[in-house]
């Protein structure tokens, strides 16, 4: 499955998104248009617009509003990459530089609160109250779930606490994407609230995948050096299923008792251990289980083109560059 | 004047706000809920409060969505204060330790993010889309200065710069706090521009108090070094007027030509000849100008208690602690 069948039909929408979104720093600061545009042109998929889009279109949204819709998510997405980057000090994302790389952290701190500023405005424009508060919640999701891993949380193969951080790192803005794509609809309750799981479901399976890619990517791919997660203490879906299966080996236990594995050669061996493991397959199998749960999702809905388009998105995000 | 007469009978309801402020960290990780009680518990005269209860109940507007409002303005602000300490490295903030001074880079950045996501989600709840894009607005409008501020427009004394800085730094969210409380209410439109023209006049008086006081205050209660707005660059009113009116004098050329004065001796000499002009005077009576441009809005509408309210604050402004 490729990115073509559900990004082709919708690419016009997707470049109006864009244009909006770069519409955000024209009047203010140019060094914010620089950056606005540098952010942007950085690229990513646009799956979330992808997503309110389809969800919109299925269910006859409004365009102007969804359109807004799209960027604001978009932009509160690049929002928070702006401040991860700057606190944890990456210098590169999808290959390119990051802002912190080339401006001070007092403008990168700003440049984020006004990508979020900008983000929320956009939010107002989709006239919806609805879309305002749960827009709102889903950036304090965000926020207390950096938080959260950012002061504890840490070196402990947790399932619970795993499960909490992906949510609130991925799930949440996923779910947000297509619940609000549906209350700029008329439709009844029922249907946002299947769409909300739909886009919880495939939020949860995009963020084990991005998890199980930092194990097995190539490093030059990934930009950073493989198992990153596990080396900064951040236990995922297949260190936990590691550890769980190795009990008795003395770098797996580290990870059950939540003691931090400083020393580097055993990173590396533990890392080595996890890539050659049944760990990543398991992994992939609990994104695929999260797939099939969003797909049966689905089937309450009319069989439309629109329908296949979400079910293709769907299938993508389980077999991207695996 | 004191602050007595427009904030004891709102009293009760400020303590709603405080109370609902509070709130917004429950459920949430335990530190954000340690953080957002320090950052409230350190007090302010909660004068934008004041202002959108008093505009309010001028005007009738509804009790509950009221009180989300002064909650969301005054979380707005304090948002702003927390990354704005981090960025200037302020240890002190009203004879309180900073947030900063306190915690990590990382955990003060996105403490900021979570209380702005709580004023969102306190805008959205006003349950007004107007008020949702005015506030998300007026944040785009404090960023933009702030980076304006971080990233140009240094050492140079220019009045319309000037303007623009305070503008975006005070009176444009006294500006909302008074504008989007007629929103909430059924007023007019002249109405709710009435009084965004009173708060934009208050705030701008406000400002240019608090850039007198950086000069004349004791460095005790300010927590601060006299002129720390000169010595870091930022050219206010006293400073301006003060070198308008020697401009033969080689620290005041400085100033004129954009040029930073980076000795420290120069630095203090021209701050004690800030201290000792008319430039101090000549500053407060354009303040109080801007005071007597807000009454003069206010002379449109009723002659209420609630109007008197307004007055007193007015005055209270350019009265405080000179």
């Amino acid at each position: 499955m490729n990115a073509v069948s559900f990004i082709v039909p919708v690419q016009e929408d997707i470049e109006e998104v864009e244009a909006l979104m770069r519409a955000q720093a024209q009047n203010y600061h140019s060094d914010l248009d620089a950056a606005l545009e540098l952010l942007i042109s950085a690229g990513g998929k646009r799956i979330r617009p992808a997503l309110t889009l389809w969800v919109g279109r299925m269910l006859d949204a409004p365009h102007t509003e969804l359109i807004s819709l799209a960027a604001a998510i978009e932009m509160l997405h690049t929002a928070t990459l702006v401040h991860d980057d700057l606190i944890d000090g990456s210098l590169l994302r999808r290959g390119m530089p990051t802002l912190n790389s080339r401006w001070s952290p007092g403008a990168t701190v700003l440049t984020g609160d006004f990508v979020f500023a900008r983000a929320a405005k956009l939010a107002a424009d989709t006239n919806s109250v609805e879309v305002m508060g749960l827009f709102a919640n889903t950036l304090t999701v965000i926020v207390d779930g950096e938080i959260t891993q950012l002061l504890g949380d840490r070196c402990m193969a947790n399932r619970d606490q795993y499960l909490r951080r992906i949510y609130a790192k991925t799930a949440s803005l996923f779910e947000t994407s297509a619940r609000a794509a549906a209350l700029l609809s008329q439709s009844p309750q029922s249907v946002s609230d299947t769409l909300g799981r739909f886009g919880y479901d495939i939020g949860m399976a995009f963020q084990i995948i991005d998890d199980i890619l930092d194990f097995v990517s190539d490093p030059s791919t990934l930009g950073k050096p493989v198992g990153s997660d596990l080396r900064q203490g951040i236990i995922t879906l297949p260190a936990m299923l590691y550890a769980q299966a190795h009990p008795t080996l003395l770098e797996a236990q580290a990870l059950l008792t939540g003691e931090c594995l400083e020393d580097e050669d055993q990173q590396n061996k533990l890392i080595d251990l996890i890539r050659a493991s049944d760990a990543i397959q398991q992994s992939h199998a609990e994104a695929i289980q999260y797939v099939e749960n969003a797909l049966a999702e689905l089937k309450s809905l009319p069989e439309t083109p629109e329908r296949h388009a979400l079910e293709d998105l769907a299938h993508y995000i389980v077999d991207r560059k695996l």
